[in-house]
């Protein structure tokens, strides 16, 4: 793949499959990659948040990485998450990466530590200055610190390495600060946002694309988002991303991130094995109680057969939405309390 | 002015001049609401907090709607802040204003105290059982207790005369959440942005329009993305969006709200007197370097003469885009230090 | 009373008893001061946040005032609770408290707008310049612009007229700082802590006492709290202030403040009425569960009789203060989702 | 070491020297290592956040622990940090360190994903259950998923193997509110504090000691404050509290945590390498000021000889004072605008 093709389009930030010992399941990621490319995302980015980079070891990392570049044959693009514990560990991942084939690194901002903008960017330069692999600067608030728009405008007029951002911090006026700040300079810099709830206002601004969770469990909805707002069939788009709202909603905040959507992709027909973070006895019953929602949207849609129960009829919706709603105010009251929100 | 018709379009919160003792200046209050009519916006918001509400004395209030709704002459709907110091309070200021020929009242969240959503219910279900006049909820969760999703479902249920809300947040996925949880029981509910930095897109995801305080320093301009994005010209409409990002992080991020703004009124023609608040030596500086770059953005679309040391040519422009792109962050951190930002 | 007197010991933040037609409840309020001058407390704080102060009208305050230093009589000093609209109106009511009689005034930091520490510094600097009677700097980030170091430093250093702070941040470094920075140039300055739960630390670190919640309910134990910890019985004063933590959680945890303070005040034979703000059927019904346990904790103490139908007995205490536990853990998260939290 | 004694004095959570490739400098770390102990601290922890296990391999996390555990020969107890990518590394970790002679092991919550109470609670317990060594759980909301009292509750009661806490909120009432919900059933628990700035006062609520940055540079004064605020000579404590706390603020907000710690510790005669977090021209500026400043605070208290320029003379401290207060407001403005602050 040319290196020197603007990223564009949906890329899924992917999960991964584990055995019933907790490990990687070679053969269910393989399956997933292709289903996933079949369905048709643009790209794939393993090692991601949502792909739990951080509870994996360097080496599962690597090996992440090495199965779906192999599966992907180079049908799509691989954005390949290449954090490791810091700036030398890093760029040998790069490298590796750049070996395997991958198309280019996405790179998330130091976590743990918060830190200045001077010293993301003096991170993202010493990465810049030594990579082989092009470098998608990644903005995630929520989790890491932040990187502002000086610092992206400065990595992107001093690191031609750097060629994206992947934002996922939702904020429209955010996104527009930056594609002012760096397009003059850089025309072929690409903008991708990580919120599904607001991927059509953030394509009609000015986004590239995006690197959206949900396309990880309806990938044909995600796409089709994209598909219809980059058309212009506003009307159309918009009943799509209300509909999209309501399925990220759901997954994202009624249990652990990103429990849900590996619940999700159970329903759509992948074994995602127990996750690595452990649950408490009260989380696996409302894991079990949000499988059942899930299936009744995804069913809604097409997408899955109803739950041997049965779902909601129509009328009784409204108090489901109702739910959901509670349910997203009061974990939104709970990111703020740890410190967070966008 | 019927009060079955939907609230649309651009309405301005206005500021309030003052004369040199620091007093209401009435005259060049009316010559002002003359002037926002006369250039296209389809409401006035007097009492907001672009208004300093809070810096006027409860009779002040009260004289202030008074001379606008006089001044307006039904050309077009006056929205009045009517938020006073509790309820019985507000409902009385509700009387009032209703007397007086206002089209609504807005009423702000309780703030200082930060109230539950339990609280916050109901303080606006009181209100909104006792009021004679149309209540337009006001969610501006930077300043005030928030007001979550299910509490304006079950307000929009419960209280007829409640039939807007305008939301400050600038959050898209929160405004689609509420028309998704409110328009299909109250589909004449109107939901205005107060986000300018947003306008566009929120117009896009199915927003009513806005109180835009931008429409009060270039009611052109404001008004003219309105039109455009109604129209469907997103490429013109997204160029002018663009355009009012920049005039807005300037006036609200280069001075303490809203001084920036009482500023470009100023060069617009207005005698706004001096603010309420009082200003530190450094502040008043910086003030007045800000007019100067106010006047040359001003300048630049025909709104303005440049000021007489005259304005950066285009090339040095990059400059002062980077400086502002500072300030905005420092100012982002200066929010969110005080508990603030959304 | 001598303004060359530093402000020292514990001053109540008190609340206004109500009649039954939501007025201010005079002769209640006569019988309140006299309890609780009689029990001990140094001084009386009327108009603090305790005190409701915004919900009631500006002549509202006055009339609190001129009651409370009438009843008074110069037996303890009034420190008068006087932030108003804008700083020409807070300095009229310096003046009107002046004449009263009110040992010294206190002046929260502007709120609503978030305001820098410039802008903190010179709306007190035109107050401390034009004010006939002392002030108290009164810091609560929770709920005001937050009033820095420095700033304090500066004004203590300008302002002769500026002889206290009142902090509520309850953050003991902080308390540190500015003790650090104003004492060796101010040495009569006084830091009050308005954090019931830090009380005995604070005063151990330098405090000269407080304006604390919990003394407008159990002057007795907040006045008791001081002695020890003054007389460096830290033994004693620990297990009081260990006590006086669970107290405090639960009215200021379990109720929208001030309501729980509100509901203990009733329990210890006050007639407060119903506060201004409503409350919910199911805030309600909270707050009469919020009642029983009230009365048990302040049974236990001697200050009330067990409720009619009985209090838990010992064995059973574990299980409620795993719910009170709960509880603060829930409002500390609501208090960070609006933002706030220090 | 028994496993039955109680936890308790200052443990340093030492740095790791680093040679001129950025590989751990075995010498200087076992220099370090002596040094330490033969100035008094009562333990060492390894594997902190001032140690800045995050941007270490998982392989050189071990080697730090082998090289320290075998200097120290039982002189005094090692706390090991232990956390790794999930629970199971965890579990190795905590089995590797026990093989080895650790004292206990300090496990963080876990960071990045920002976790709900449960499942803080249900990766503790899994932990807890499975761990052949003490476990001390380590709360710091700055940097990670809060631990909150009924969790630690709960972890108390079920898992006899968690011994103690470490908290680096420096919220008092926070600690004895854990304190109140433990003791009585876990008498032998202990509660140690990591926030250098409150150490004293916490000690007087309860707490057993503290792990505490300082004592890695300043060792004989962290130490000192121990003991005599243990001894209740409360004046003098005061004095050092006062003293500790500017040093503290000085090396933790004048540069990128922890590099203030670093530098001061190559004043007392270490050769501390160049850390792993790249830093850009202006903080590389900064930081040979901050040694000049921290090389003059040292020699005042004749901890090292004054730097070649000279210190600036006692009077002309105020002004030092006054730009230290600036920077720890800057940020504490800054940690906030990263979603943080306690």
């Amino acid at each position: 793949m040319a290196s020197s093709q603007r990223l564009q389009g949906i890329f899924t930030p992917n999960m991964v499959p584990l055995d019933n010992r907790g490990n990687i399941n070679e053969e269910e990621l393989r399956k997933y990659t292709d289903w996933l490319i079949e369905r048709g995302v643009h790209g794939l980015y393993p090692n991601g948040s949502t792909g739990e980079f951080l509870r994996f070891t360097p080496e599962e990392r690597r090996r992440i990485i090495e199965i779906m570049v192999d599966q992907t044959r180079g049908r799509v693009p691989v954005l390949a998450g290449a954090a490791e514990a810091n700036t030398r560990e890093t760029i040998k991942a790069c490298e590796y990466y750049h070996g395997l084939g991958a198309r280019a690194v996405a790179i998330v901002a130091p976590f743990y530590y918060k830190l200045s903008p001077a010293s993301v960017y003096a991170y993202f330069k010493e990465i810049g200055d030594n990579t082989p692999i092009d470098v998608t600067l990644y903005n995630i608030p929520l989790f890491a610190s932040p990187i502002d728009v000086p610092t992206v405008q400065r990595l992107a007029e001093e690191c031609p390495k750097v060629v994206a951002i992947k934002d996922s911090s939702g904020d429209i006026p955010h996104m527009i600060r930056m594609i002012k700040a760096v397009r003059p300079n850089r025309p072929e810099f690409s903008f991708l946002t990580g919120w599904d709830a607001a991927l059509m206002p953030l394509l009609l601004i000015g986004c590239d694309g995006g690197t959206n969770a949900t396309s990880g469990v309806v990938p044909e909805v995600t796409r089709k988002l994209y598909d219809l707002t980059i058309a212009g069939k506003l009307d159309e788009a918009l009943k799509v991303q209300y509909d999209l709202v309501t399925l990220f909603d759901t997954m994202i905040y009624s249990a652990e991130f990103p429990e849900g959507f590996r619940a999700a992709a159970e329903i759509r027909g992948f074994r995602m094995g127990t996750g690595r973070q452990p649950l408490s006895e009260g989380q696996q019953r409302d894991l079990s109680a949000l499988r059942n929602t899930l299936q009744c949207l995804l069913a809604e849609h097409g997408f899955a057969s109803e739950p041997l129960g049965g779902c909601p009829v129509k009328g009784d919706e409204k108090f489901d939405s109702k739910e959901v709603s509670a349910i997203v105010q009061n974990v939104l009251a709970e990111l703020k309390r740890r410190g967070l929100g966008n």
